[in-house]
């Protein structure tokens, strides 16, 4: 029988050789990602023992995982979600400054060309829900209101589904406005609700096997953008929820928890309407940070 | 500005998170797995500080290699082969005996259903190439011949293809046969030439961004079973060629290198024949570690 030493150098002469191919790789940043790359994926194995069998498993999930992807539908990047990678490349590129508003996952459901609404418009654009009002001030992190600050919303309906996932062709749950000259912005939407994320592929069975669940804690997309200042994508979420603790893809982050003040049916608006059904309203201020210089 | 432990508390944060996602995970062996994924995951990401760029261009080569895969063509494995983490995949389930026959790779153009062959036999079946003659003995490790030892053997013709690549359904190149009561094997191939692995696929792209090559060292594969023994998967590769300290997937070990001598026309082989074209033979002695308890 051979020593564990001697075990242990077979394999590192793997990892070894494998390193050394990929050390004349031109570009430096590509040189970087492959031999790190390269690093983990064999600790991985060599730590795990990894069987044949597993390693055949791998390929096989990850075959299905690219089967199951289209234009509509995205398993590697559920997978990443659920891994918290997703969310870890988001932490990682966070702007250094705690007074900007923190960043989470963008998701796979944001789509170009979402309907361009006024200041008090409706995001919801006819999405089935309880009617929500949110509205805040968009400042850099020197306190300063951004003018013109471009607000892409985006969020389910109370199915728990994108207009995207309907495939129906339709457009809801998602626009577009601009801040007002004091850097304010209000728009009407639909409460946000729990959903499920599509987990009928290889990414649910692999939550199962875990036994963990699907479900993402209810929240509203953002992605904000103005000149000079670095692009926010982030959610909020309904204080009070259930899956708070339990998002599916570890989006949650304690500064994006706001109240969802619930209003009955008849009662006035900011904007003076007065909804015929209950109706809910969040504030929600939002810093940017300056834009990075490379 | 945050100070870096804050930045390391803020990403460790995500990463023990995670992992206690899938605490629970009932299987012990599926956790450790796992765990071990997202450990390592997540190192990759903050080590190499990814970029959300980067990370899309990581979904966009995992999809691409998923929609390129089919029942010809298997990127996914391409992609462990080229990282060599098949070939450390196959370095960790080694069998811990030195004195037995050392493994390869196992290779995607394995095919079920090779014609069965006499000892002696051709497993060319008409594959075009110059003629080769293998011969040798199989034992256990402690010297023992073993009869009856189920022998599989492939490799692509001298185009540089199996015959699977060449989508007109012929079976050629492959054969299986068992070793005579003294141990013995023998038939007649094409001697291996060289050949890339396909390349016109993300894998290729990768190569390429490597400046690495697609070229595999010339070999000829076997899978060699007797009841009670290790299943060796390995090959042979010929003494000379020139891919050997390049092979695109780390395919060659020492050991597994072997002279094949050439002959020339007329020449009569072992078996009485007097090939009409040059031919070439090999001798490859093959000795099967104990089946492993688990």
């Amino acid at each position: 029988m051979s020593a564990p030493h001697e075990r242990d150098t077979r394999e590192q002469a793997v990892t070894d050789k494998v390193l050394a191919s990929f050390a004349d790789t031109p570009d430096a940043r590509h040189r970087e990602l492959f031999t790190a790359l390269v690093r983990h994926a064999h600790a991985f194995v060599r730590e795990t023992r990894l069987t044949e069998a597993e390693w055949e498993a791998a390929v096989g999930f990850l075959t299905r995982c690219g089967h199951i992807t289209d234009d509509r539908r995205q398993e590697f990047i559920l997978l990443s979600d659920v891994l918290g990678l997703s969310m870890q490349t988001i932490t990682v590129n966070e702007p250094d400054d705690p007074r900007a508003t923190e960043q989470t996952v963008f998701g796979p459901f944001f789509a170009e060309g979402a309907p361009e609404i006024e200041l008090g418009g409706d995001a919801a654009q006819g999405a089935p829900g309880q009617p929500c009002w949110v509205s805040g001030t968009v400042r850099d992190v020197a306190g300063t209101p951004v003018a013109g600050a471009v607000l892409d919303v985006w969020e389910a309906d109370e199915e728990g589904l994108y207009d995207v996932q309907h495939g129906d062709g339709r457009v809801s749950g998602r626009a577009r406005l601009r801040t007002d000259d004091a850097g304010r912005y209000a728009f009407w939407c639909v409460t946000p609700t729990p959903y499920p994320i599509p987990h009928d592929g290889p990414v649910g069975d692999l939550l199962t096997a875990a036994a963990r669940g699907p479900m993402r804690a209810s929240h509203l997309h953002f992605m904000v953008t103005a000149p000079g200042l670095h692009r926010l994508v982030t959610h909020i979420f309904v204080r009070g929820d259930t899956y708070q603790d339990s998002d599916a893809v570890f989006g949650v982050k304690e500064s994006l928890v706001v109240d969802f003040t619930e209003h009955s049916a008849g009662t006035a608006a900011p904007d003076g309407r007065t909804p015929d059904v209950a109706w809910t309203s969040a504030d929600f201020d939002i810093v940017l940070a300056p834009e990075e210089t490379a």
